[in-house]
């Protein structure tokens, strides 16, 4: 599996960003350690999404490509397929609740997708898209459970540990576990000795408790404000990639994820959604002991305003 | 004076960030012109203003450092003082307004400063300065009229240059105009077809005005969001020092600084205070036509809740 994600680096490379690592004196001191964010809120379309997007939708065959690509997704990954399709002249299709914010569905729209609209009280996301998959011959690049999305997603650890050197820790975010387990992939393949943790938060702990009973736990629209980890489960490919490449899995509270956010905004100048602040809300609520060298992948950093203003007001 | 901004960033090398440059593809597009924006919000206390603090407080004999620092703000240079203060191991005393925010002056408090409140409706911060410093012997750093407070300025746009190279533009915010008069003597060392152009909100354009009519022109409170260009006027030393090295002055609206702040939270994931967004707010509101490389520097990011609340709220 690592020697897909370094070929991954070759495709994306020109393509995606080479997002900033970045540090910060106050937490360092808070956490008693020395802690390196990989910021991929800075990443094309906010998100590491881009990543697995490209990687995978560039290796379609011309006719594969000819006949389009489908998606579901509300959230960063169909911006993410959007953009792909608009760079590589690619018709795309999300599949979307007729529910999802104006924002998000004006985001996708403006890369040149197609919005499907479905009524989730009716019907079923990935058997809609499915249907449309055969019924018009699209790829279906779904959102994490796709070997080259999971390769292209460990490229953002890869650049960390090729900027940072060892690393005793690595903090993960953890929704449908591409990151997770592709970052595994590239800390076992860089620096074996590097724990990585998958951090969910304690409102949709299915990957945590998946991953401790060995057995797949699935949760259904939990209230967590990390919009990007309501994912019922972990998926087929990455549940067991989970359970062979990382270390542990831990929870952080609303209130946690809350403070990171807040940390990010107003000590590092960071605006990250409160999925990609995950890793921070970890070290400083203390639900990891993290002493050495520790990374952090700060995953996106796509919020609107509603989000922000109440992240903000409430302290 | 270019030689005094070299000997300054030799000074600050160590203690201050080297802060990235950073590039939006969308705003390229929108604003038809290649963009460097220098992003001081990543700068130490969060502002430009470390690094006129750090080197002119540096070069105080041991004498001077042993009587202590005094100076005038209520805003980021208080911070700066206060956190050189205690790099250094100096006495540091700030005259704020007893209406000061809580958080501003607590920022300055856990940098070891010591706060002289005064009311502002009975003193004058500047003359109250003076007297303390006359009884008991302080050093006064202001916030810009001072010559190596400017050349520790300066040294942002000297590192911006060194890294993008030669600039058809540069936009610099206004307010005491050290931080302007310090970077087009940079631009002017560095890359004298540069065109250095100051910003100021339009509500706030004393330094607009003087620089048009060649005499000082003054306000008082301007009721401008970007509170740290409230300052009423340009300096003894800046006025003249704008009026040599810089080639235009131009303003913006309340709702332009609004709107490059939001551009800079949505699509760059920056968190930049009203102050720090003006130069943007030039490019995107087309108050200056910019063809070309343009530099922009994004001087601070220091922004309260309400602030960041009222301008997510705003549209």
């Amino acid at each position: 599996m690592f020697e897909k994600v370094l070929a991954a680096k070759k495709r994306i490379t020109g393509h995606a960003n080479i997002t900033p690592v970045m540090t910060s004196r106050t937490l360092n001191h808070l956490a008693g350690a020395e802690v390196f964010f990989k910021c991929e809120n800075f990443q094309r379309v906010g998100a590491f999404k881009f990543r697995g997007a490209f990687n995978s939708i560039l290796q379609l065959s011309d006719e594969e490509k000819a006949r389009g690509v489908i998606t579901y997704s509300s959230g960063n990954h169909a911006q993410a397929v959007g953009l792909v399709g608009k760079l590589l002249n690619i018709r795309t299709i999300i599949v979307m609740p007729d529910n999802a914010p104006a924002t998000k569905r004006a985001a996708t729209e403006q890369y040149g997708a197609e919005i499907v609209e479905y009524n989730p009280d009716e019907a079923e996301r990935e058997q809609l898209a499915r249907d449309l998959q055969k019924k018009h011959g699209y790829t279906l690049i779904p959102p994490f459970d796709h070997p080259e999305v999971i390769a292209g997603q460990g490229t953002a650890a890869l650049e960390l540990l090729g900027e940072t050197g060892k690393l005793d820790m690595l903090l993960v975010p953890c929704g449908g576990g591409g990151l997770l387990s592709g970052s595994a992939i590239s800390a076992r393949g860089m620096c074996p000795d590097c724990r990585v943790i998958g951090i969910e938060p304690e409102v949709a702990d299915d990957a945590t408790r998946s991953f401790h009973t060995k057995t797949l736990h699935r949760v259904k629209n939990p209230p967590t404000i990390a919009d990007g980890t309501r994912t019922s489960s972990l998926g087929k490919l990455t549940f067991p990639l989970v359970l062979e490449y990382v270390h542990d899995m831990k929870t952080v509270s609303e209130e946690a994820i809350k403070e990171a956010v807040r940390f990010l905004f107003y000590r590092m100048k960071l605006v990250v959604e409160p999925s990609g602040a995950l890793g921070l809300a970890a070290l400083l609520s203390r639900s990891v002991a993290a002493p050495g060298r520790v990374g952090v992948i700060l995953s996106g950093g796509n919020m609107d305003a509603a989000v922000m203003r109440l992240i903000l007001g409430d302290n």
